[in-house]
């Protein structure tokens, strides 16, 4: 089983996969919990290239998260599921597609078939979307903030607005959550989503 | 202008570019000399990254070199073409193409299509491909190799086969010179094939 969480920073995905992974884990199952940018070593390196170096162009972001997705597909996911791991992951394919192609106006589409090739065509069975009013990101995310986070409200805007043509796209793979609601209560509904698809 | 040397390592082109670049500057031509992966700070810290690192999955090296690319022309041959200065470019994205495309087996086609999106469609007035028998490819190089340098002669051999398909197929970019002649007479034919062309 390969699940993922996507949103905005600040959505509460990373606490949502963090609480599957530890509910899958007592109950004995083998799962391995990753994140993206990042995720592996050369992955680690490419986020702070990305995250904290100075300007970068728009596709050489594009290029540079498909090239560390490409190693943590390589490295760390395909190898867990071969050996019947789970894996849950805090940003994957839709990340991309909604950031770079969405929102920077890459194009949806081509940052989607540039990311299928990167990851060999694996994509999660199942994806949880957190959403929330992107006008309430700076409160969410207080004042540490790196490149990405500093950008404006128009610019999560269109991030949300992607992610919601994504969820309407591929509705069989994308569960699509209200993340003003209690994390317990997210929790729940995204173990039973899970125990229901299987 | 925009011109590109391409060929295996130790076939001399970094010298023919060194020596174009002088002739160009000393008749008085703005000339703008640069080279690839790197010729930007994040491009450099990429070079880094795929040259001295651990294992690089084949899609993380072919998106790694892609990234450094797009910030390379937004950064330095757009404008430099742009304000009426000539480029001369130390590999591109016929690199790519022989490296990842056809000797790593990731598809030409395919790289070829990442690498136009990388660069938004620019390519070079005129490439010169340098060729020389692969098997001598370790006496040209000596001793300094770096990871890509450490591979053997059937890996240099399949680069060679996708140069010469890209000059078959881009024929009239690309001028196919032997890189087994002196230095001097190769660079009069270099210069002699630009001023024809121009």
């Amino acid at each position: 089983m390969f699940v993922t969480f996507e949103g905005l920073d600040g959505s509460g995905k990373t606490t949502q996969a963090a609480l599957l992974r530890a509910r899958l884990a007592a109950e004995g199952e083998s799962v391995v919990a990753t994140r993206e940018p990042g995720g592996t070593e050369l992955g680690e390196r490419i986020r702070d290239l990305v995250l904290h170096g100075g300007h970068v162009a728009p596709w050489a972001e594009a290029l540079l998260y498909a090239a560390s997705r490409a190693q943590h597909v390589e490295e760390v996911i395909r190898p867990a599921l071969e050996r019947g791991a789970s894996v849950v992951c805090d940003r994957y394919v839709d990340s991309s597609v909604a950031y770079q192609g969405g929102a920077r106006g890459l194009g949806m589409n081509r940052v989607l078939e540039l990311n299928l090739a990167a990851v060999g065509g694996l994509m999660p069975h199942r994806t949880f979307l957190l959403v929330f009013d992107p006008a309430a990101v700076r409160t969410r995310l207080g004042s540490d903030h790196d490149r990405i986070e500093r950008e404006d409200v128009d610019f999560y805007a269109r991030v949300a607005a992607a992610y919601r043509e994504l969820a309407d796209r591929f509705s069989k793979r994308i569960v699509v959550l209200d993340g003003a609601r209690p994390a317990h209560e997210l929790a729940e509904e995204v173990y039973g989503a899970l125990r229901e698809g299987s």
